[in-house]
């Protein structure tokens, strides 16, 4: 079947709501979160329904051409976009996004794959009940690309990654088949773990379309606070005192560096500093529990004054209101916005066993000032996890070009530290079109050549977002 | 190269230790660890190294000769035996145990295959940790077949199945390539979840040689209390209250039946119980926390009064002491050995969604007792995960061969009711030998096909523990 042919059977199936194909309507799809590719395509697919989905991809299958799954298209890794080519086709999935189920008794909720994460967020509090999967592009982000790239975030530290909240999934295989795998169970042992495959593998073996999702008791009780710290091994070791007296209560544990606050301070409008003075590094720490009796201010307030005695926290803030714990989580969360604003930045997306973390800290810090003469490194990330966001942010007195023109380089730079220290090139972004070399470089051998058996086993046409996750 | 050329080749890498022939040697690792299978085997293989194991399994592979991968033999679906043929090699990992790691900054510790899982325990413990994992075999099955068979246990209500006690994986490939995956970290989302893959494949898919585990802090502060309960909603609704409260320190929650404990009473020497007066109900409640002023006494106390006043509870005793906690945990532990000396039983490993619990016990009850009168019905469980072992014990009037004749028609039964409950016919122990024909039957169409894909692009000869978990 040829294009014209082949889109006159989608319409047939998808009607005007569910094709695409106005260069206005398209426009949209076909840019990544961070402008890094600009693809084409003939068309945008939006079904509405499993069923829908299933004939598309099976007449798209039948005509040879290749379907990339898009939720919020909110990639930092050029994930969800199509590739230059015009012959690539982009499915949304932003229609398909029922709540199926929610049972406030069984603690899970079963969605389709186009929710947007804050709304899946919203019906879970609605009922009661907390779904604790956080992060920054969770306002547009959707439940499907969450667990197409097994995102982590804020709160892995306490409640895992998007992986570890989904207990079943539905999936269309490449060939229009479909896995009805909802099952809302604990413990289910039955032959291999499929939905742990499809989970992370970023659209190329399928389309993940449900989920149930795992809810967990409402936290009223929580407590924030910003520290101030004397250095990076204060950090891990303020962490460590948590952890050690009540690793259930520590909901998020981040860490800031001097140069993203200024930042912040200086650009996003309201931020200030609950602090008398700045310092070079910072602490956000998040308690929470169910119980108003968990005790969890004398927690923060003894934890802090030893690790005020041990020289480790110079100075603290204890926030006494929601709305003084929403300024300071802001200091955290604008940090990208602040950096954009600042102009161009290289972002590096890394993680190391969580004792590594203050070495990878300075080194990284070091090796970037001196890659780059005036280029700020902006460190800033979920400490707890071991993951940080190593970025560099242009220096004041480059030109934008010539600075992205090293984005290689100082990739590079952190990269070396990161693979010296047992780590990982992407610790939550997943793969993308960005990355496909450093798997390449990093996962080469054995590894490689599994998913490459899986891949041709699953997709032997190679019609799921092809040029993303495998090089 | 035929079988002797084959054990030759064998011995030159292993030696004596690591090459077994003998007949009296062998048995121990024929017979499965329920006794339902009596298999056959040329050699078993105990390789002391990954180095020794690759090359063993690339002398197999070259010969076409089917690999057995065998821990603590400790399956309860026939899932470590080799078949009747004699044509199937068993490879046993046991010499593999060493503590390769253990890292109480990270929390993490790296262990090999064979090591028994009591033995990981003790390991973490010793740094003053606490590696989570437990269940009846703890002490002889291995850390490598808990991972094979994604182990659940007692303590997956607080700390989840061994799938998510795992950060890293070695694996040997049915051709004998190794996959170096011992990542230490929280966050990597580098590719497709291949560690997820091997986790539960019950051997099918390759070797997994070590892992990275995942340990917490200690947790000093504990309490336990037998309850007697109302009826099966009591039971529910009691998880529920202390779900609601704090579901981070419901480290078990545990359910028995009358008939069950009535043949702990009889049959288990000391068994006592804590109780005036026995019920058709009981909860064990085990709540822990790192911290003795975590308020666990208040809060057992709180709920457990709370519920008494609803009539759901009672009676309740709480432990005082070490001792009279394992005391009340022996009355649930010893619940598999009693109905050993009480006679022939036929068992199930079902879950269900967690709400419907009371449902399926009621109806199980029921159902079963009809089937085969005078059978007693014997329930019990991990009623936080929604997992029940429902297991039917031999009437006391009735031949063993004339009973156990009639398993196929018990296990039915139980699924029957199970599978209008939207639940699993395994839970935690994984599908083996025992119940390949159910995976058919729940898992046919798409969801097997994608299985029977993975299982020919990895191991395309089929020589990795073949007949089990696929039928």
């Amino acid at each position: 079947m040829k294009m014209p042919g082949l889109l006159d059977a989608l319409h047939g199936v998808l009607g005007d709501k569910g094709l695409l194909t106005e260069a206005a309507d398209l426009a949209p799809h076909l840019i990544d979160w961070r402008g890094l590719y600009h693809g084409a395509t003939p068309c945008v697919l939006r079904p509405a329904t499993v069923a829908e989905l299933a004939v598309a991809v099976r007449l798209c299958a039948a005509a040879g051409v290749a379907m990339v799954p898009q939720g919020g298209n909110t990639s930092m890794v050029g994930g969800a976009t199509p590739d230059e080519s015009g012959r690539q086709v982009v499915v949304s999935l932003i229609r398909m996004n029922r709540l199926r189920d929610l049972d406030p008794l069984d603690m899970t909720m079963t969605v389709e794959a186009g929710m947007v994460v804050q709304a899946a967020q919203s019906h879970a509090a609605a009922a009661g009940c907390l779904f604790p999967l956080s992060f920054g592009g969770e306002g547009t982000a959707t439940i499907g690309g969450a667990l197409s790239t097994n995102a982590g975030g804020n709160t892995t530290v306490r409640y895992g990654n998007a992986r570890e909240l989904a207990l079943g999934l539905e999936v269309v295989l490449p060939n229009g088949a479909v896995i009805g795998g909802l099952r809302a169970l604990r413990k289910d042992n039955t032959g291999y773990a499929l939905r742990q495959l499809f989970i992370g593998a970023e659209g190329t073996l399928g389309f993940i379309t449900a989920a149930v999702l795992r809810l967990f008791p409402a936290q009223p009780a929580q407590e924030v606070a910003l520290c101030a710290l004397r250095d990076e091994d204060a950090a891990l070791a303020l962490y460590r005192r948590f952890r050690g007296r009540d690793e259930g209560a520590v909901r998020a544990f981040e860490y800031m560096a001097r140069n993203g606050m200024e930042l912040v301070l200086r650009h996003i409008e309201g931020a200030s500093l609950p602090l008398a003075q700045p310092a070079a590094h910072y602490a956000l720490v998040n308690l929470s529990a169910a119980r108003a009796d968990a005790g969890l201010r004398g927690l923060l307030e003894a934890v802090l004054e030893e690790a005020l005695e041990a020289g480790e926290v110079l100075d603290a803030a204890i926030a006494e209101s929601e709305a003084q714990r929403a300024a300071i989580w802001r200091l955290r969360e604008e940090h990208p916005e602040a950096q954009r604003r600042a102009g161009g930045s290289v972002k590096s997306d890394v993680s190391v066993p969580v004792s590594k973390v203050p070495e990878l800290l300075r080194r990284c810090h070091a090796d970037l000032a001196r890659l780059i003469p005036g280029g700020r490194p902006i460190a800033f990330g979920h400490l707890g996890d071991g993951n940080i966001h190593m970025n560099l942010q242009q220096p004041e007195d480059m030109a934008l070009d010539a600075f992205l023109a090293r984005s290689e380089d100082v990739m590079m730079t952190v990269n070396t530290i990161v693979r010296d220290l047992n780590g990982s090139f992407s610790a939550e972004h997943g793969v993308g079109r960005l990355k496909t070399e450093m798997l390449r470089d990093w996962r080469g051998g054995a590894e490689l050549e599994t998913m490459r058996r899986i891949k041709a086993a699953l997709d032997p046409a190679g019609l799921m977002n092809p040029g993303k996750l495998l090089p």
